[in-house]
């Protein structure tokens, strides 16, 4: 079965210090959680780049959940490495360091397996890598993008031309407003939709995510934890999650199944909070996914 | 058939400004919203106090929708009147005025009628006036409270005198956070639960409401609204139209009923917030209300 996703974007360490604790150097990057996340959907593959102090240890999780590695580049020098702190609202991190070493110089080339995948999610990477990535994959039938403030405010133009290309855009509220100039998240979503995305992702944070389309809009609260531990990497789950999911699919253009990949995205993001890391993400049976989204099944029905 | 909501608080006027325009001097009050949107599910009844400003016209609405206004008592004085404006950002109100007038020495007193109503909203008012009330009405099946930060300062040891002897008590994200001292919303809410509350259900604004209860959690999002034309009053409406529901059930005690109440609260909200005053709210047939419920419901199919 055709169901590659190609997941480009960081894989980096993580050091951070929120209400329960505190980690250094633990795996981190979008791309980690997203291609971690996408593994129990469909088959994922990374594009990257990581330095010479990059660990066999450090690869367990993506070889465990079987993510395809080809596209992990290695590089001479030191992984990215961000640092952040959370205050007990754990929706909104402070950096701390955003050291990038080998990653100041990636630059994705795609073999020929990598440019055939079913499925593309640009995971939150310069505009212009992400540009470079799209004049270089065949006939994906789904591309979905993230990004963030930085891109936002440094290489809109490039943003605005990525936006073009994509099927599908997730992005937080406060990137919503800061790219269109509008307040209303709907309103904010239209204009999005006027640029050509399909579907626009608006993630909420700890309030779920938010759908506007053509084909409908919806809003979609958050899978209910008792215990927030850690929300690095949430929304790259949640991303993952999503264009795995629709990557599983023989039809995935169409509102039921767009709604059913919001809630797996808010699911998966919910096990990625319960731990530092992806200790958590890593390490589920399809039993605790199930009856994950039978419980947020039944708390959404109403 | 007893389906008599008693609602107590305020019947005020507002004078608002916000991106849309403004307004001055309209029907507001926490008590207005409720009353009239539980008229749409039972009977209710008004115990709130006006100036002899208040005019006929002011009360129309009440009259439209059938509110008993009994316990209306006209005093000697100018009505409460309360002046505020909103930023782009709907959700937070800035107090430019608070005119107490007649509504400082407001003392409700109950006839017979309303003491034994089969349900009682405790709008947003001094919890020494809500105990009063508890201490008045007979053998009510349901008790729902609402309060305000305002309360929570200056008032803390009589609202919690109340919040033991309420069923379902409807408060902000903040007002959540600000009484238990917790900043977790669902360990707050488990907090209050401990106190004696059965339902403690916190108003999220523009992301919808979150249920904690010992029968089981939820949360929900809201209708979305393309236009928001002004959300005062939307959590008044919503506390209204959750406990005329409730009232019109011959059992409401269980999480279906409470689940569905929710969904209506917020429904109604919709609706209060598509104009100022209770403009919109107090002219509703049947079918808008079926209409925007079924549209609810499919956009929480998943």
């Amino acid at each position: 079965m055709n169901n590659e996703v190609l997941v480009v974007g960081s894989v980096a360490f993580d050091t951070i210090e929120n209400a329960n604790g505190s980690v250094q150097r633990v795996l981190g990057g979008a791309a980690s959680y997203a291609s971690v996340c996408a593994s129990y959907f469909a088959k994922p593959a990374v594009v990257a780049v990581v330095g010479t102090d990059f660990t066999p240890e450090d690869r367990a999780p993506f070889i465990r959940r079987k993510v395809n590695l080809d596209g992990l580049q290695v590089k001479e020098g030191k992984t990215f490495h961000w640092g952040g702190s959370y205050d007990k609202d754990f929706n909104t991190a402070v950096t701390r360091f955003t050291d990038l070493n080998v990653f100041q110089n990636f630059n994705p080339v795609l073999n020929e397996e990598q440019k055939n995948a079913k499925a593309v999610f640009l995971a939150n990477i310069d505009p212009e890598l992400q540009l470079s990535v799209l004049n270089q994959v065949k006939h994906p039938q789904i591309v979905a993008c993230d990004t963030m403030n930085y891109w936002i405010s440094s290489k809109k133009d490039a943003l605005m031309e990525v936006v073009k290309r994509i099927d599908i855009f997730f992005l937080n509220e406060s990137e919503a407003r800061q790219l269109t100039g509008e307040y209303n998240l709907i309103k904010a979503g239209r204009i999005l939709l006027e640029k050509g995305v399909k579907y626009v992702v608006i993630k909420l944070g700890s309030n779920g995510a938010m759908l506007v389309s053509k084909k409908g809009m919806a809003q979609l609260p958050p899978y209910i934890l008792e215990h927030v531990h850690d929300t690095t990497g949430a929304g790259d789950t949640f991303g993952g999650g999503f264009t795995g999911y629709l990557a599983s699919l023989e039809e995935w253009n169409n509102l039921d199944a767009i709604k059913r990949a919001m809630m797996i995205g808010n699911v998966m993001a919910s096990f990625t909070i319960e731990s530092f890391s992806v200790d958590r993400l890593a390490n589920l049976t399809q039993k605790d996914i199930d009856q994950r989204l039978q419980e947020y099944t039944s708390m959404l029905r109403f």
